[in-house]
């Protein structure tokens, strides 16, 4: 069986967001062994959507489809999924029960226009929704199985989880471990000197293996995930992309920040609790985006004393306790400020680690001697050592200061891997 | 007339690679007055990319095929494309003897298998290529245009200024200002209410008139933007959306807070600019978001002077001067100690407005009386007078600190419309 998917909504098709659910849903697709046989991205049009789900049905036996079950005008799917059977749309009052008790723990009376979110075509079977107000449906279209779920990428991937995948798999029969699947988190390494490095530790030419990069644009880090299809025997699949895993470990080193779907920051925040490990930070060009980096992980709040987004030079001085001698001689952007930072940032608040992040994010502000990119960024240890990185990231403003953040939490993963703890 | 997109690749329906080819396309189609019909997303097979050729052949007069030209044995769409026409492929002679060159300009042979790459349906007009060895080519199929690029990036934009762009000017006849768009950016409204509001401005059945919501989910804003189509009198249509965004204005008020491209950070750093005003932020539970929300704009650093992110109550007190008692009495997530935050920052920074943030992310540490999702927000202006918001926002804790940051951002944004400036 192939599944497919319809991704609804004008904002994908008039170039306003890029339709990454579908590289989502692709994903969780070849990690279960089904293979995606398209995608179809169609604006909020009644005519378009269903000629979209009748193209995909024709396809695959399982049609996923993202978008258009909000309140409004433009949100069509579930009027044309009803057209396409040729059956009305019904009330499902449990449905409109959860939204009203929704809207109500919120102290808030249900809008009238929320109520269309729970009609559905005749037959369907209702997908709840946890997560927000629209919930979900499935249909048969001829052979096929549709379920329609909402585009919004949180709400999405929750309904995938609790009823897309169990459907899918069930359907596919597919049964737990039909695919062994390994992924490795790497961090400061290119895409291509990844490749240059592992590439060929998968065979080419055998459908059974393969490996694939998924680079991490909004965060800064690169997920390598070797797959292996079993025929009958998951035991073996099991042992090869372990053995593969291993050889990658290998060769990659401590480029290996984090394993499976943890992330870098995740990691680093259950070292900091595992050590028992306090953080302060004091940040420039990074603006906030360390400190929010750790702070989006729940509990960080027992290892992460404070935050200080020195922008200017004044506040260097005053809240990290940067020596105003120390910037005139070198200058802002130096090795010696990235470390008093650090320093300033661990003695203030009295923590085990300090981080420290100084540099040039751009567009402006740049000079011969120190472009744009230029970022140093320090680590104070609990013995009161400090270690400074210097790099000159690539790209605009945003990359250069995703990537320093990813730096920064990376250089303190390093630290606290080899930190025996307090 | 309208146009669609067929993207092929097997890495786009695996997960590998998100298909941002279409997305500016879509763009400078929409710029063009042309809107896009669709996207067919398939992998390198025959079958599934002739029958995705057809199905957008029947939606739109003119398909922008991407990708699919390179030498390899999965590169198949000159094939599907013959196939689709029952047309035979052809050697076309200019273009093998200009790959040939492009290979001897690097001093080496062609190898034999780029030699299907000058071949092309009998029939197709050939499109040159100056950035690669991959031609386009372009043929009808029924009453369609089809015309097909590479997919690499790079190439294709090239190739789509050189040939596409002017093919589908010519085939639609459009002149400049085909369409009229005006955009209008939301903040603290939802989705919902929005339509509620301004829905009806726009007539149901009209074809020509659309108004389109898309929700900024990782910013917590909301864009509204209202499309007019005009048959041959620009100045119509243009008169048509202004007056649509005119009144949708008077609905929402202050509801608007940019207008056009601008984000909202975007237009609150401006006003923080034209207004000659600083900023210091104190904030506990957005973890150094607000921060980072201003700190991603050029620029910023002229008005921003510090972030602190306060974390433990200790940092509350010594950071931002928030008395201990205050958070004896209230607790750290309350009124009193938002306003507290907002005074402390300014004050330390002296500077002209103070934001101070503090709240329950969760997923731990709420309560009934303080559940998750509330947020204190705190201004202090350049009077010394301080404003309280408190919300209680949905969702988990990424929704809640992107709300939460958005609101803060929003805040400052309102009482900057009111400065009469520095």
């Amino acid at each position: 069986m192939q599944a497919a998917i319809v991704a609804i909504g004008s904002e994908l098709t008039t170039g306003r967001v890029t339709d990454t659910n579908s590289t989502w849903i692709e994903r969780r697709l070849l990690a279960l062994g089904v293979p995606c046989s398209g995608v179809v991205v169609c604006p909020d049009e009644l005519g378009v959507i269903q000629d979209a789900v009748r193209f995909e049905c024709a396809h695959a036996g399982a049609v996923i489809v993202t978008g258009g079950l909000g309140p409004t005008d433009d949100d069509l799917t579930r009027q044309a999924i009803a057209a396409l059977l040729g059956v009305p749309l019904e009330l499902h009052s449990p449905s409109l029960e959860r939204i009203e008790a929704m809207f109500r723990a919120f102290g808030r009376t249900m809008p009238e226009i929320n109520r269309r979110q729970a009609e559905f075509p005749r037959g369907a079977d209702v997908l709840d929704n946890d997560w927000g107000t629209a919930p979900g449906f499935a249909v048969n279209v001829g052979s096929s199985r549709v379920l329609s779920v909402p585009g919004v990428p949180r709400e999405m991937r929750a309904m995938w989880e609790r009823h897309v995948e169990p459907a899918i798999a069930k359907l596919a029969g597919v049964a737990p471990g039909a695919i062994a699947e390994r992924t490795l988190l790497t961090c400061q390494i290119a895409e291509s000197s990844l490749n240059e490095r592992v590439g060929d530790l998968v065979p080419r030419g055998d459908p059974d293996v393969e490996v694939a990069y998924c680079v991490h644009d909004t965060i800064g880090t690169i997920e390598l995930t070797f797959r292996v299809r079993n025929h009958g025997d998951p035991a073996a699949a099991k042992a090869r992309v372990d053995a593969l895993a291993t050889a990658a470990r290998e060769r990659l080193g401590r480029k290996v920040c984090a394993e499976g779907a943890q992330s870098l920051a995740e990691r680093t925040v259950a070292l900091l609790l595992e050590k028992k490990r306090t953080l302060a930070i004091a940040e420039s060009c990074t603006g906030g985006r360390v400190a929010a980096a750790f702070t989006a992980i729940p509990g960080v709040s027992a290892s992460l004393l404070e935050g200080l987004v020195v922008y200017s030079n004044e506040s260097k001085t005053r809240l990290a306790g940067v020596d105003p001698e120390l910037i005139r001689a070198h200058g802002a952007v130096s090795v010696e400020v990235a470390r008093a930072l650090a320093l300033g940032a661990r003695a203030g608040a009295h923590a085990d680690y300090g981080i420290g992040v100084t540099g040039i994010a751009g567009p402006g502000g740049g000079s011969p001697e120190k472009p744009v990119g230029l970022v140093h960024l320090a680590l104070a240890a609990p013995t009161g050592a400090v270690e400074v990185a210097t790099r000159r990231f690539p790209g605009d403003r945003a990359r250069i200061q995703i990537l320093a953040t990813a730096t920064a939490v990376d250089l303190l993963r390093l630290a606290l891997e080899d930190d025996a703890g307090n």
